[in-house]
């Protein structure tokens, strides 16, 4: 097979068309930047795209080529791995809204010349998955085998399957829900009105040598404490000591956890643009697939072909266990093929990031079933 | 009996004696605001002390003077209620620390004639404890018939028991744990952060006129998801739009718990110091009953002649069933009285402010029991 410049790693395409937004606004010019492992099968039938959570990145199974991190999920993608570019064509593409090669507000406004900022009309899971679809176009995929992600990855692979039902033939959702609760969102404001008092962030028009890095450490370290247990929270640090034998009696981190937190605020604002943060929140704080349907979730799924896996983690309190077994009685309800696990977990809502031998077993499994 | 100063409502004492700190500090001019209720009796043995939470006050069933809000625990505290002036003598305290009264960070230090900002001395719930020895003794109470609070006053309640043994007849102890755990810490880290990324904090020194709501506002907030429940907020909340009829696109509060959340930010500002926030935080990160005992909480009650009731709410996860449990065994090992219920709420932690006739009726149980 010839080179195709379209398939390979850290890929960025203009999308040909204007994308026509939820909202009603339109975007005249649209980057998708995205990656793709594997070949594509002569009948385009062994495509799995994989939708990545609030602050992840189309950098699935590679190293990120801007922080030389490794591939986010490694565990699941590669190799040997249960999607394997041995055996599927795999495509990742960073959401719209994002800030690793997709347009977000960080984007320059061709109308202006200038970053969008707070003009850059506001995004839904919706139209990320619209992105994608435009980007599945642009490489000459029809049909998806699978669309699998975890947590807003989740939403967008639900999404899927109500946006583009005869696109889909399987869907994994995995630690994920068919809408934000009042907690979600909560948490979710707490870190936006965090970014918006810092001072650096003048509305969204930041400098871009001076970010509202104070602001979006503490959005990222409230937001932290949701990925993770209690249990998990306790078994890791407990009330244990940083680098001293008693406490300080001051306000350094003099507690493990603490420390642990500071580094994850810090470390999370070198990597992800403040303004992308409030878009991305935002979109999956209006996402509730029951909405149009005046709150019957099954109806969203209605007469759907698509093969269904949906997987929780026990410890998950972000999106728990009941939320994912409303997803699958709405399948149900509307007589679609779903089968659903919670897994037990002490790692709560990360718990699908991290090593999982038996979610890659429910993955694998699933997806075999459909080949 | 002739007026006695010293009693009443809205009371202020600078302490006799200067203060020595767990920390080993010296606080050298301790003033306590506090106010009583009801009648001493002859033989001191009716007097009830009542702690509060966090960002309680002194004012439990009176109006606080200054902001016009009614006491914060009138569904408990008042005549015909559990704890009534008609039969106690019932005193309340604003902690060391605090902001209404009481040496906290905002009071002038008399060595510099300035207020101390982040030069007060660390305090701890064993500081605020010693403090309201010093105030009992200052009234002419040498035992308590009961300690009584929720939270960071349950805290204070035990603790009493464990430092003033002999002073204590009754620990009523509510919706509280023996120790802050690793969740805990860092959701209190993530607060502190918000406030110390204000620049208006200017490391303490703010300007009277200038302090740090904004950072104040999202550490109330954050804190604030952790006093309700995941079900309470979805039956208070849900989804439902705040003042109109479909989402905004926007960065409006468009839903009503956003609306909700802002408003608790922004109420609490008005009424709260953000240096009396991080030290108070502090204490309770510090709390941890067993620490001095190599971690066996059953020494810290070792021969206690106390009787304790523990009451827990089964929808709290910020100070969990499980923490009310571990003090519970650990009073039995020790031998001691006690008597432990948890009760069903769908308000979470707030629970124990909020109108429960079950609450009512097991503290008013355990109370007349010892009387």
């Amino acid at each position: 097979m010839p080179t195709d410049l379209r398939f390979g790693l850290d890929r960025r395409v203009t999308l040909s068309d204007p994308l026509h937004l939820e909202s009603g606004a339109r975007l005249a010019r649209v980057e998708v930047g995205y990656e793709t492992y594997g070949t594509l099968d002569p009948d385009g039938g062994n495509a799995i795209l994989i939708c990545h959570a609030l602050t992840g990145n189309q950098h699935v199974a590679g190293a990120d080529p801007r922080t030389g991190r490794p591939g986010w999920w490694e565990r699941m993608v590669g190799p040997g791995k249960p999607i394997d570019p041995a055996r599927h064509f795999i495509v990742a593409a960073n959401v719209l809204g994002g800030c690793s090669g997709s347009s977000g507000p960080a984007s320059v406004d061709p109308a202006t010349g200038r970053p969008y900022g707070m003009t850059f009309p506001v995004i839904t899971v919706r139209d990320m998955v619209r992105a994608q679809a435009a980007l599945l176009d642009h490489l000459g995929i029809a049909t998806l085998a699978a669309v699998v992600g975890g947590s807003m990855g989740g939403m967008q692979a639900l999404d899927w399957a109500v946006a583009y039902p005869q696109r889909v033939r399987a869907v994994v959702a995995i630690a994920t829900a068919a809408r934000h609760s009042a907690q979600n969102i909560a948490y979710h404001e707490v870190g936006r009105q965090a970014i918006m008092a810092d001072p650096n962030w003048r509305g969204g028009d930041y400098q871009i040598d001076a970010p509202p890095v104070a602001g979006l450490a503490v959005a990222r370290m409230a937001a932290h404490i949701t990925y993770l247990s209690e249990a998990g929270l306790t078994a890791k640090f407990g009330r244990r000591l940083q680098d001293r034998d008693a406490v300080s009696f001051g306000f350094d981190a003099d507690f493990q956890v603490e420390s642990y937190l500071r580094h994850q605020g810090l470390s999370f604002v070198e990597r992800f643009d403040a303004n992308s943060y409030l878009y991305i929140t935002r979109a999956t704080d209006y996402f509730d697939l029951a909405a149009p349907h005046d709150g019957r979730l099954a109806a969203a799924f209605a007469h759907t072909a698509t093969r269904f896996a949906v997987v929780a983690f026990d410890s998950d309190w972000l999106y728990p266990t009941a939320e994912a077994r409303r997803i699958v009685r709405a399948l149900n309800a509307a007589n679609a093929r779903v089968s659903f696990v919670e897994l037990a977990s002490p790692h709560g809502h990360d718990a699908f990031l991290l090593d999982s031998p038996d979610l890659n077993r429910v993955v694998d499994g699933f997806l075999r079933a459909g080949e």
